[in-house]
């Protein structure tokens, strides 16, 4: 069955939001075997939200209509899907003592044009909300001689995330006929797209029975396997079958095999290898150890570091000799490679990572153009230094500076010891 | 004039990629008079790219057809929008030779499949992709008696958008009855979305010819205000009037007049004051350097500081003394306060900022629970620390907890000197 994901809201329409909640409803619907054919993304206008749901109808088999369950005047998705289904609205009593309940306890006047909130379509079910005033809903019906089933769920992602898998996913399950699909997520640093399509083609091209999607982006390539089966074993089987063959091919370029990030994979063996990390960075100042720190429990395997932009700390903090820095400028391979051995040392880590480099867009030179950076990595018996030349704006230079810095330690640790 | 995008390409139906080119194209439509009524998302199949175009055509005026315009199998755009408007397709000559050229001048051989990109609509003018094998194409027609202006623009986004610009700006400007429009964003922070609307909506509602959205996240409210009148001077006149009484009401919590950054006014005001900052981070680990470092310019007032994530980091970067954190343990104001004075003093700038809290989900205690953050701000003769409780998860604490930093920076530097 295939889906339509109608996203409602003026707001959704303007150059600063975006709906994201179909992203994840696309991941739920997809995992019980249904796939979404359309989104449409409507304003908060009656003639549009209905015309939109008539399309919708034509030509998908299950609608989600989200958002424009609020209180206000411009809250219009039950009138305009109740029009377009051509059923009638009711006022729910019990909905109503619901919402002067949730109103009471809060000590807040219910205002009347909360009632509306109560209004459902002849024939649809109601899906409680805990979360928010307004329910969901949902019908089961036929349109033009098919059957389509039609949800009403809340916009706000805190609302519309726990309703839709706690009220809707049970009722779809119990419509859909059971399909049993197993998924994998490979990702793959310091290699192109295109490289890593040339050499995996071959591969999953044998495997037509098994969806495969390569995504880049984030400095990152992501494959993404699914395969649907009448069995969880069978359908497990043939993606990790195809999965063995990918990372083979993959090699040292293949940094997860279950979908965890980068940094995950760097926390665990550094807990694994009972080592520690501290880091000094210039030019990303500070987004390495942000990236680190983002994972919760990263104090285990992190102290810390210094953030040197300076030249001034680069020697406080690191104790790089001051003459190094005027014989081969802030930016270079000694400088780096000293401020992995200072952080190192004053910290008592087991690796120092020193990190400078000409994030942009001002102060290239010719002989030190903007991208150039210098990674370090050292602990008590080796120092190795890379020297690149990342392309692109201050954010990404900087992203992909933290990127090639987490997998040299990456590759460091799975030989360490 | 109404516009639909319509956004071509399977990946944008999966749970890992979204349309963003649309919000690109919203703006600079916006700018020229053009409101967007309508987002479709659809994937590479003929038949509902054919039919989601149809629709398209009977409910907007200005239809933008972005994708599927490569050399694949896939790319389908040119056909199923010839298709819904009744045209047909001719190939072009000079296309022909202009992509042989190309090809040609990067010694690639051109396979067979790359022509179709030679093929252009009768009555169609080409669009020239300086950025890409595919040219876009422009249409003004008339379909079912209605005037329509159809474009194909190719869909990545470093093709997308100059070809917008370059080709289809113009040709819109040309038919599109000129209008002024002027445009404000003002920010504010540390005040609530339903606070700001309470406060705000007695204001904006008196000015109906100013459109006037309200926009939270990310720590902050953002305040969009546009006006259309004959000339510019008119829009200008009642957008800043607007916003000087909306400025005024918003008072402290105000941080931008024209949508800067909270990281651009702080180092503006850095600037302005001579002043300089150094940081020491536990629990936000990096990220209050990184949102600094993030503008360009920043080393002019950004000397660095210390990521102490460990006790022992805290007392050798930044002098705290050990039975300081004994006695009130590493999450509290005494530590964030000697962290701030300890990182100022090591570094020799002239504020420092100490931040340290339980980010979460672990760590927390019924004493000091998860989201309690304590941020010191100090200079040579002032500290201030401030006690915090913020909701959310991890990355969410983290990214409260910086805001507030910055905001308590901002606040005393307008007041410095």
């Amino acid at each position: 069955m295939n889906c339509e994901i109608i996203a409602v809201g003026s707001e959704l329409l303007t150059p600063w939001r975006q709906d994201t909640n179909s992203l994840f409803l696309t991941e739920e619907l997809n995992a019980v075997g249904v796939s979404v054919r359309f989104k449409t993304i409507v304003g908060d206008r009656r003639t549009d939200l209905a015309g939109a749901v008539r399309t919708a109808l034509t030509r998908a088999d299950i609608l989600i209509v989200m958002g424009g369950l609020g209180p206000t005047e411009d809250d219009l998705s039950r009138e305009s899907v109740a029009e377009a289904l051509g059923v009638t609205l009711r006022r729910d009593g019990s909905l109503v003592a619901a919402l002067s309940a949730r109103f009471a306890a809060r000590r807040m006047t219910m205002t009347d044009n909360n009632l509306k909130q109560a209004d459902v379509m002849e024939g649809a079910e109601v899906l409680v909300n805990p979360n928010g005033t307004a329910p969901g809903q949902w019908i089961d019906t036929e349109w033009d001689g098919f059957r389509k089933l039609v949800m009403l769920i809340p916009g706000p992602p805190g609302e519309c995330r726990p309703l839709f898998e706690e009220q809707c996913l049970p009722r779809l399950r119990a419509v859909i006929p059971e399909r049993h699909i197993a998924r994998r997520t490979l990702k793959a640093t310091m290699i192109g797209e295109s490289a890593a399509d040339a050499l995996l083609a071959p591969i999953y091209g044998a495997y037509p029975d098994v969806e495969t999607t390569i995504l880049a982006g984030n400095c990152e390539i992501q494959l993404h396997l699914a395969c649907a089966k009448t069995t969880l074993e069978a359908a497990k089987a043939r993606v990790d079958d195809l999965a063995g063959k990918l990372e083979e091919a993959l090699d040292e370029y293949l940094f997860a095999s279950q979908g965890e990030t980068l940094e995950q994979i760097v926390l665990f063996y550094l807990e694994l290898k009972q080592a520690t990390l501290s880091v000094a960075e210039s030019c990303t100042g500070g987004m390495l150890g942000e990236r680190i720190t983002s994972i919760a429990g990263s104090s285990r395997s992190f102290v810390g570091g210094a953030l040197v932009y300076s030249d001034a700390l680069k020697i406080a903090f690191c104790g790089v000799e001051p003459e190094l820095i005027a014989e081969h400028g802030a930016v270079s391979a000694p400088v780096a490679e000293a401020m992995s051995h200072g952080i190192r040392r004053r910290t008592g880590a087991t690796f120092g990572i020193g990190i400078t480099g000409v994030a942009g867009p001002g102060g290239g030179t010719e002989e030190k153009p903007v991208g150039l950076v210098y990674i370090a990595l050292s602990d008590a018996q080796n120092t190795e230094c890379s020297e690149n030349n990342f392309r692109g704006d201050r954010q990404k230079v900087r992203q992909w500076a933290t990127q090639k810095a987490l997998d040299m330690l990456r590759r460091r640790l799975i030989q360490y010891r």
